[in-house]
């Protein structure tokens, strides 16, 4: 059953990033706004913050829901969230940008399917996929998408 | 060990809300800021959105990274996620809050534990902690800790 509320969230860390990169708000920001395009989604409007001496936090409001970061530069670490809704989005392309422009090292990854109302348990449950990609050895739209299929098999049902 | 980069990120399913606030764009963004002062938090700015006809979206960007809500008035349904780094914060005061001033008569959450890096693996992780707290018999602060220490004895480690 598909319910209208229903959504994929992604929570992405990306390590071993360029620092000097995750600095820079402007570098930020533009990388995000370029992601969601990828993503097919479609931007409210966005709000970054530079943090004092390092770090930037931001977060773009999109039609379909959001997509945050929060960098910290001194351990090259970067935590993403993207969350849409609607089968027309593609989130994994947006986390494929915005890893590739802030030349991440590692990329790994729980997508949260939400929104799902299980009516035999009276609750809504969280279904997760998850995923560990190294952009070093898998660099191509190509392999991505493999990636993609093999976590699809295997979803992980966290009920109450 | 405890990382720099380390948070909790709550994502939480909120049913059965009063449809009426959940259309209220004040109302919803005046209960996430209240929500974010029971945790603890520290408020940088604030972005929300009216749809048409009817949901609200909106984001507060935190010292500590973020937290966000999506409405679907038609459903009587929420989504949240609370996203808290430091040990200072509370982020599941912000949720039983929220859920408390929306009326929510069912929350599921997952909360995820992000920012940690296991070095045998080469690999971020992400460590689990779930439950289901309905709202109708869990409306005491005294529950709400108790349900808490019963998650944390049995976290859910996902690796690569």
């Amino acid at each position: 059953m598909i319910f209208s509320t229903q959504g994929n969230h992604f929570i992405v860390e990306l390590s071993g990033c360029n620092s000097k990169h995750l600095t820079n708000l402007a570098f930020v920001e533009n990388t995000l706004v370029e992601g969601v395009k990828k993503a097919k989604a479609t931007l409210i409007s966005q709000n970054f913050y530079q943090f004092s001496p390092q770090g930037v936090s931001g977060i773009l409001l999109l039609a379909e829901s959001h997509c945050s970061i929060h960098t910290w530069p001194e351990e090259g670490y970067a935590a993403i969230d993207i969350y849409t809704c609607g089968d027309h989005t593609m989130p994994e392309e947006a986390c494929k940008y915005i890893a590739e422009k802030l030349q991440a090292q590692k990329v790994f990854f729980t997508n949260i399917i939400r929104g799902r109302f299980n009516e035999s348990k009276n609750s809504h449950e969280h279904v997760l996929t998850r995923d560990s990609l190294d952009y070093m050895k898998l660099n191509t739209a190509q392999k991505i998408e493999t990636s993609h299929k093999q976590i699809n098999k295997q979803p992980v049902l966290v009920g109450s």
